[in-house]
């Protein structure tokens, strides 16, 4: 069993345990260590899955038989936690985003480069069934050379005021859109050259007062034409919902996941059926895929992805566009060199 | 204008009414005049539709500008209407079925084609856009060759007590479930060899009182092979659902049409459509293309269809799935050779 | 039958033809006589319905028994068509836009008013069963006040180069994205107040030798809050594409439509059904609601709608919205002072 | 970790090798060890999994950590390990049907409960979500009393014929159609009083000659009233399809399930989708959570479910059903007294 990578999950809210569950039952992996800043929310994880419950990201980092680490902490301590896993030669697998600029993100990213450790980022679309069966249509040439991209995701309501705070989460674009900004340049192929950004609070008034927005629109222009239309909000009542649509000369393709369980129910008032109630439960298999493919990605010694470029990539998208709602106009994308 | 068919619709109920509506506006067709035993159906009618409005079956068929006669009167007096238009020199276009025995409904269609007249039946089913793609796949190879054909009907509730009694209407055997013998025969192109069936009255219990039931099932058997399982009932609540299949060895075609407007509501108890209020919404095309057809057979002087031999193929196998209902055991359906 | 109403049909290009065949088989009116440049068209359109071909506008303005003429002529040559039947006492129905600026079509529209006669575009997704239910549905409040909209208009291809040249259809946004604006102003109930637009073309290249493009994007934003996103484009060669929504605090309502015909084909590639060739199918029952809405409200001396003040503000928005495509910037949509 | 349930999967053919992989990975179970008459089959299978591979079943029985053996052998074995596991202490989670003739299976069962063993039999339709949220629904009234149970299940192709051999399998009705009998039972709430049944070798024409059909149609009439329809056939090239639905006088519930992944693609030949290849895709989640709710049951002392009544009764009909097709007669299912 000396070839099982052991893991250890920092952070275990919501997303942290359910990463924590699957890095259990991996066939790949041999789950280690759980650690949370809340006593309570490690020992819960702990005991059910059967593994320590560790105090601290030191204490995590200083054990030998931890070799990758998956970070599910609040956003705006990511990159430290990060940075310290650096140190620590730990290979990281990593939610989004990194950090809440690109210099800090492209400074801990660089270090986990410079160390010869492996990076994973937690787009998890881009291991979704139907995300990865449209990338190998679109590369099978089922619509021709991919021309528009359209996207939706939809919360059914906010997360606390706190959560939604920028200086927490990044705010909307940065939190949310940033998905779907990932998903247009693993569709489309290509990068975006200018971005073009909306919001507005239409129906949680209370985000605006830490400066957030319940709903944003951003228009992308893509290197060598091409656009592209993302839409997110936090007032979905009818569930999670994660919607996209790519189209070209020789036909679309068009990606949902709107039901849950395949039952339609037939009554008077008419036909119906379930919904999503989140994103752990539309995505439930991506994110197991996810990290079963960091595991045989670290266990092969192939790059992991994707990685450090994808992530620099998005997140400089998600600022422009956040700055182009600001400023209400047009921004370039710049071209982003490499880290090396 | 003179080479406009002269209509008459005779019997204008709900289904009559719908049927005048349509010869009105075809544009090959002249609506001459509704006839019905209720003087209050045929003044609305005729007044709204612009027509003349006459009280007997007699006044229909002594016109000279009336060329061919809807009959959609209640089914105990189809065939004696069909018997005097085919003396009158009228062609037929007649509610299903036309008799309630084989003998009856043998009789007057050997009256309308020893006179040369045209006769077609109302199976709107072969006239439904989906059913006409479904038969020309299965011409052109998509499935194969059809081997299982399975079909139901429902309506959200009965009609009256006097409706259901099998002396007017033949029982659900007749009246309802021929829809999907002719269907069968239509898309799996073979007569039936054995039917098996069983009936119940599962919801509406005042229908055993009259000697009908609320809901069958026939197993056929096809000359030369392939099986079929026809249902129908009449406790649909969630609306009318008119949905057949047809499989072979290189797939299956698939008929619904339960939706009738292209709305999805999403909302906190899940995703929802409408549904088909009833037979007249879900084959309103079909009603109207069926005529139309009609029209022009009599205008182009070609044979319409279905005609004589599916109406009576339609009916022989409806009177043997009673009585296998009746006498709880399978039958043969006979060869029935054709009317000259 | 002297309180048919008296129609003429001017210009029967495929969608005018679609209209003389409504205006035939509609109960309440008449259709008088058809008139097109090209003779062979009025010919044959004219045999078909059994009705008179006329040579010219003129000829048509001048009969008496012409109450109302439906204008399916050139985009270009709206205005002063309609311009005509004002100066010859005959109401107006026409297809959208009624003319390129809003001085032209506010002209002849206030010549319509001044003369007391009736107007109608033909926005004829106000009449399609779907937009209907969702307005309904809107109203009896399912998803709360109406927040954000959504829509996508798409057709399989261009038609001819002269066809797009904006001197003669105005361009995407006056001739294809106008239909979305106006379903806007239908479902979200309130005005548009600042619009930016998008375009490119990115599959269709020759349409940017006459000056238009084959995609558009359009964000709108609503007075009093509210945010529209809008796309068209002409490369959808999986069918016509007509789809909207509309979310609000209590849910989305979901317009589609798709699927012409109630089959699906399971085979060995999967699950497949067809989709709509193009409006005409998608707007089959919606084209003849309209006209007969039309025909109602001058028989009833209701006023028709949609009137001269929906043609206007769709207008506006969609110059605007092909200003701030050109110039690269929001623009702000002024008030319009009603026509009296 | 010594309350977790140590367990041994014997036979690793297609559907043993998931459960292997399945109770590898239950948080509550410890996967002890894989047992098959192919060593290759279970060399593979220990290695993917990390335990051991032992050749004989009685080497499983005999291990002091095994508290419970998943049987996933042949069927006609079934029996003889059940009986072998009884002997030696063992809990059983096995696959359908225990035997091929009710003696047999109600003496090993026996044997179980004399020995206070737990037994539950994979109908793994009870643990799918689409079938629980059913259940669920119809024990909340949506539909009333449920009275009309119709189903299907369809694989794509059939097996070996020594598999189809009634000898090995038990037949069609025993092997395949017996998962949709328990869905009646386990969503109607009541037994079946009779049953009328067909057969045909529609396509696959070798499976005669091992005595087998490759479709089959089951009338079934529930003691108290109700009808169910259920069929079963092996030519379902489209991919694997389970379908059923409940009718009741307030409604009906339709389950269904046959795409895998949540993408359309949108072509010049109109729209598509995936579909199963087979029932491990189609109940991939099914087989996880019957599993997890037999260790579940271990663990918590609770009755194991569905168990010893509902795996008699199933193969009650399911015996009833291949006698009155081959004896071409409604036969009665006669009330089973419960083992003791």
């Amino acid at each position: 069993m000396t070839d099982r990578i052991g893991l250890a999950v920092i952070g275990v809210g919501r997303m942290g345990r359910l990463h924590a569950a699957n890095a259990a039952s991996l066939p790949g992996a041999r789950l280690v260590a759980v650690c949370d800043v809340d006593p309570a929310a490690r020992e819960w994880v702990a005991a059910e899955l059967d593994v320590r419950a560790l105090p601290s990201v030191e204490a995590v980092l200083e054990r030998g038989d931890v070799d990758a680490v998956v970070v599910a902490t609040t956003t705006r301590t990511h990159a430290q936690v990060i940075a310290a896993a650096a140190r620590a030669g730990k290979h990281v697998f990593s939610e989004k985003p990194i950090g809440l600029t690109l210099e800090e993100t492209d400074a801990v990213l660089q270090a986990l480069v410079h160390a010869g450790l492996q990076f994973q980022i937690g787009f998890q679309r881009r291991w979704d069934p139907a995300f990865v069966a449209a990338r190998r249509a679109i590369e099978a040439g089922a619509i021709g050379e991919p021309r528009l991209f359209k996207a939706h995701g939809r919360d059914p309501q906010p997360a606390s005021l706190a959560y939604h705070d920028p200086a927490n989460s990044g705010g909307i674009f940065l939190d949310a859109a940033i998905h779907d900004y990932d998903a247009a340049r693993f569709l489309m192929g290509r990068e975006v050259a200018r971005v073009t950004a909306h919001g507005a609070t239409l129906v949680h008034q209370p985000l605006a007062t830490v400066g957030d927005v319940d709903t944003c629109v951003t228009v992308l222009e893509f290197q060598g034409g091409g656009l592209g239309v993302c839409e997110w909000n936090r007032f979905a009542v009818y569930g999670y919902d994660a919607w996209a649509e790519v189209q070209g000369p020789e036909g679309a393709l068009r990606l949902g996941g709107l039901q849950q369980t395949a039952l339609l129910a037939l009554g008077r008032a008419g036909v119906s059926h379930d919904t999503m109630p989140g994103f752990l439960e539309r995505f439930h298999d991506a994110y197991r895929a996810e990290l079963a493919a960091f595991v045989g990605a670290l266990r092969e010694g192939r790059p992991a992805s994707p990685g450090v470029e994808d992530a620099r990539r998005a997140l400089q998208i998600a600022l422009r566009a956040r700055e182009s709602f600001q400023q209400g106009r047009t921004l370039d994308v710049a071209a982003l060199p490499a880290l090396t």
